[in-house]
């Protein structure tokens, strides 16, 4: 029987050279989220349906993939079957809804404020299309219990150490906060309970520009008024010269005086220890879709691609609404499909040291092990192969898969470059 | 509302302790593969369900996780619903079978032989006891396209170096050959279509014993006297006080020589290639129970523990079977959970310098941060932490992570020991 070797549909099959580019991009974050005093944990794939769909996190809700009941407990002879009758577990959609169970049920083990580190697989049912794909990778520090902005700005120097070690070192961090976007849109005369459903429109405005938010509230019911002015007021915001214009103006439309200085004190400490080539900036657009996110919100743009490779936030209910306890809580999350696709395009260089020793039939194996040994201990990554049929289209392949170096044992002196 | 927070029965949370030793077990594993030529993939964790039944791996197919069929895909009202009509993918429950298919998918950009590194989950609905999870890490490398016994040899010698790195120094390998055992079932007058279904029975030795095997396979159908004439056979073989006399055991048998050389050369090749406190023996019992071994197979059990903690085999069909195209193929695989269970049970200390830095209230953050960099450029692990109100508890906590100094903003000459 010949089966299909495709992977499944919005999947993908990681080889060598990709796999060489993601394992030292995960390699880097971890140490530098570690050396920041982050701790790594891990949690299950599978997760309860209750805990999955408990929260706002909207539509991922939807795209979620779910376990069939098993054995006895799956009775398809039931009338009126429905979904639920059917399923047992989900495969998480993202790693914060298990970060928020788990320390909830460790709080007693853990350190209090607990920076947590996940570099972890999440699902999505998404419909395949460039970038987005049903299994990935999420990459993500949060800081659970500290209300202050410390944990924001903890976070982001962090984050920014990261992408610095990954070569990235052309970086814009916008920042804005929900609680500004809020006051802006009650003040427009909007109720406080459209907040979220308004927030969401705005969040498209890189891709559909202020004249495609206006038609969607207004076609959403809201009045026309009160959308104008509420995009008026974006965009003079938008068109600010300096995060200093943009406080002036966010001061002068009556914006708390408090959350202004949040914002402006996040900025101007994080810029004083963020490397050279990198900006960070007041911006008004940044929305950040979730329903989740309470406060500050944050994204990461690569300045050379002006894609943004990388976000967060504060989301201060999510643990009352989920598990009843308040917990403060901040994330800082790298987009790692983004980060590792522009490694590859701009080509930076992953240190390797690949040899391929290649060896006669006749040639005594256990000599062909020694002679490894000795390549191994002068730091090379040593594959022994038998004399290959077809020595170019083998030669070919191997430098395809990142080998430089090629030794014969007929002359174990002579290191050829492929 | 009030979630149930623990994870889903049959899996775990890894908390930072744990975690440490996981990631250094897997971050030595992964070095040591790659120092020996092994290349690193990445398949999905969804596979189809048509690859996932094909092949020969029994048990597990029974212990799949499937997902449901999602939106106009799940007809619920259909009349004699069946379980494939409500699933549509399912959760790997090993790494060789997408082995298999993904290097049947990009043969052409893959070198051959190919030796690959797997370090990935994997899922089982096992019922759930001490030692099993559901939801696990498999540890492997395979080696594609090299029908030679140099397959097996390059594959234990770099898997000790992986066990010795992690600081396992007395280890036992159990090498067998299924070609032996099938032989030896022919020559006991049974048919040779029953060699693994006796294989299956014999693989329980360790648990029920010569009688409990014999009882077994009387039960099944089995001819008594041919059962007794092979326990027998087993007996003997089991009781060889040396390699050797295994070796002269097997010849007198009538078991082919080709074989016994392949199996002897194994042996004495490895045991040239292993470190010190290593042993490495033919023993009749390893039997590997799935269906899909043809020939060489081997089971690693370190002596102070007696427990199996890896082991492999070669597989030389799956591929026929599979995807209808011939490819030799031999697997190596680190049992991930017991090996990183027995670390902490060995104490096998990881290195880390974690230092908790504790602010005040109206410490500068900036003058925080300051502090936190000097520190790290010393080479400490350095998380920032406003000054507790119980200290003892928090103190106590941060010793529980991991932590084992302490710096007080107020004085930073003085590293307190935790």
């Amino acid at each position: 029987m010949k089966l299909n070797t495709n992977p499944v549909r919005g999947t993908v099959d990681y080889l060598p050279k990709e796999m060489e580019v993601i394992s030292y991009a995960k390699n880097i974050i971890l140490e530098t989220y570690k050396k920041n005093g982050f701790l790594e944990i891990k949690t299950p794939i599978l997760e309860n349906l209750d805990l999955l769909t408990s929260g706002d996190s909207g539509d991922n809700q939807k795209l979620m993939f779910k376990t069939v009941k098993r054995g006895h407990d799956l009775d398809l002879t039931k009338e009126n079957l429905s979904v639920a009758d059917i399923t047992e577990e989900g495969l998480r959609y993202d790693l914060t809804v298990p970060l928020v169970r788990c320390f909830a049920n460790n709080r007693e083990k853990l350190p209090f404020p607990f920076k947590s580190i996940q570099i972890d697989e999440a699902f999505r049912a998404e419909r395949p299309q460039k970038g987005r794909v049903r299994e990935f990778t999420q990459c993500d520090i949060d800081i659970l219990g500290d209300s202050s902005i410390n944990a924001e700005i903890d976070l982001l120097v962090s984050g920014l150490e990261a992408y610095e070690h990954l070569g990235f070192n052309r970086l814009t961090v916008r920042v804005n906060d929900r609680r500004i976007l809020n006051e802006l849109i009650v003040r427009c005369g909007f109720d406080e309970n459209s907040t979220i459903n308004i927030c969401v429109s705005l969040d498209k405005f890189d891709k559909i520009g202020l004249s495609g938010v206006e038609d969607e509230l207004i076609q959403n019911g809201y009045e026309e008024s009160k959308v104008k002015t509420l995009t008026g007021l974006f965009e003079r915001l938008k068109s600010s010269a300096s995060n200093e214009e943009s406080y002036e103006l966010l001061k002068s439309l009556g914006i708390s005086s408090e959350v202004i200085a949040s914002v402006a004190k996040i900025i101007s400490t994080v810029q004083k220890f963020a490397f050279v080539g990198f900006k960070i900036v007041y911006d008004p657009a940044i929305i950040r879709g979730q329903g989740y996110y309470t406060g500050t919100v944050y994204e990461i743009y690569d300045d050379d691609f002006g894609r943004a490779i990388g976000g967060g936030g504060r989301y201060d209910h999510m643990f009352e609404k989920m598990i009843g306890v308040s917990v403060p809580a901040v994330g800082f999350s790298i987009g790692f499909y983004s980060v590792t696709m522009l490694m590859a395009e701009k080509n930076i260089e992953i240190p390797t040291k690949k040899l391929a020793l290649v060896y006669k039939p006749d040639d005594s194996f256990e000599k062909v092990l020694e002679e490894k040994q000795k390549f191994k201990h002068r730091g090379y990554e040593v594959s022994v192969f038998a004399f290959p049929k077809n020595f170019n289209n083998f030669a070919e392949k191997l430098k395809n898969n990142g080998y430089k170096l090629l030794v014969k044992m007929s002359n174990t002196e002579d290191i050829i470059n492929l």
